[in-house]
């Protein structure tokens, strides 16, 4: 069974009506909603939910255009940055399904909910039109106040819908995406420089492995710090090697590992990567889980 | 949805017919098949199924009674040890279910195997009536051949059928247990009593690990030996903690892991210890997994 999964963010962290109103709409749906959560000072909300392809384009049509009913960007106020009452809708391939299968639906759907919403769409990641647009920051830069003059500049014609600012609704970014891992290393010292050191020396931009984003910070209420990662492609950069660099970069500053987090979900196959190298079994796959016995086909 | 796996092992091994008729039989019921094999030495096969409990209980006694059509143990001969035709009926309780509820399955079905098909009928390991019978080890004793004579013991009243042999299909053996976690340590070395010496230090008859049963053996192909471990509990002796023993012990003798081989199936839960050890996930849990929720309700 093919499974898709999509995770819309959308700019409206306050009211708590308005995850009632995603779940009513999400509900009409045959798909399995996983989270829906809200963040007040960032002022946004996400939903997680999968299912086969269809039913996932379908459901997201449907909750991203209730939600441009329900929110004026106009008004918008949030520490999150942000350029559209849908923000952004990843679609993640997951079961049965390859990345080119999650791009073809991710641009029908931002194609049709351009035409249809009448909102200028951008592609990005794995659905991105050219290497420019490939980075959310790139066409989010200058955010929901800055699109107008965006809109006007020949590097940024949209990828769909109309070439000028619904003031509304802002603009939206649709992507295919790979499954991302929230892991965060917290550490034994409560020096917050050894942290942002050590992400640094891990993350992509300092240097280090290409699939990691990290930062450094202090986790106050526990006294300690953390390096909060995010992992953006598990085969190539794999738990282990992430959480081995770190041990290795703290270990020169005297400083042990106290635990880590993972923060929502992980797939599976992220899973064998740790058991093939931990127990060092080489063909580990996850043919050799029961459990794997018990999906639907 | 309740999940229970059954894992029967019958006394042929030789005549490919044998499992084709399994197969035959089981193809008959809604329950998924992981695995049937058989071994011509051992002489011996095996069937690996699972579904719904009622399913798998139906499923076993159809198999198992097709099995008895098909054996005669007055011919048989083999390495393994055995003692019936249907040798051993195992039920191991998945998903959704005790072991409390796996036991009570295992008894009715012994108690309705033995009735039907008239066959003294043993319960073993969380199914057994007294301590005395837990270890299949010590039910088996004697084999087919000394059947006769242990069930004129007064020690050896049968839990279920007849008190008196059944010459053309023996005895049978009905347990619940948990999933049995096969896994095995190459080592960096040739000498097979480093192996051996290393075995014996992580089992439990040898004063260690309470859940492991381990062998020291040479691999003729690879030039290397090999620690063969049964973790028979993960919960309580998880995988990591016997890996980790056998490091330590290798230390002494200054021989490094080459790598393991996982043989057969692991429960998730298994591969949730590993990543709470390894990566220092205090809480982690399969709920984290995104397959889980894939997985029918």
């Amino acid at each position: 069974m093919k499974t898709l999964q999509c995770v819309p963010n959308f700019s409206e962290g306050r009211d708590p009506n308005f995850l009632r109103e995603l779940q009513t709409v999400l509900a009409r749906h045959p798909v399995k909603v996983l989270d829906l959560s809200m963040n007040k000072d960032h002022n946004r909300a996400d939903a997680t939910f999968l299912g086969a392809p269809e039913a996932v384009e379908t459901a997201a049509m449907a909750v991203a255009s209730r939600a441009l009913e329900l929110i004026d960007m106009r008004t918008h106020k949030g520490s999150h940055p942000r350029m559209g009452a849908v923000d952004v809708v990843p679609f993640v391939p997951m079961r049965g399904m390859t990345m080119a299968e999650a791009v073809e639906i991710a641009r029908r759907f931002g194609r049709a909910f351009a035409k249809t919403q009448g909102i200028p769409v951008f592609f990005y990641e794995e659905a991105c039109t050219s290497e420019a647009r490939r980075s959310l920051a790139d066409i989010r830069k200058g955010e929901y106040e800055g699109m107008p003059r965006k809109l006007q500049d020949p590097a940024w014609i949209v990828d769909a819908g109309p070439q000028q600012l619904n003031a509304r609704s802002g603009v939206t970014a649709v992507s295919a995406r790979m499954p991302l891992i929230a892991f965060n290393v917290n550490l034994h010292t409560d020096d917050v420089e050894v942290a942002k050191k050590i992400a640094n020396a891990v993350r992509h931009v300092g240097g280090g492995l290409r699939f990691v984003r990290a930062i450094g910070l202090r986790l106050e209420d526990k006294g300690i710090v953390q390096v909060s990662m995010n992992l953006l492609n598990y085969h190539k950069t794999p738990i282990h090697r992430a959480l081995e660099l770190i041990k290795a970069e703290a270990a020169r500053y005297g400083v042990l590992v106290k635990e880590c987090e993972l923060v929502g979900m992980i797939p599976i196959e992220a899973l064998e990567e740790v058991a093939s190298y931990y127990l060092q079994i080489p063909g580990f796959n996850s043919r050799q889980v029961i459990e794997y016995h018990l999906l639907p086909d």
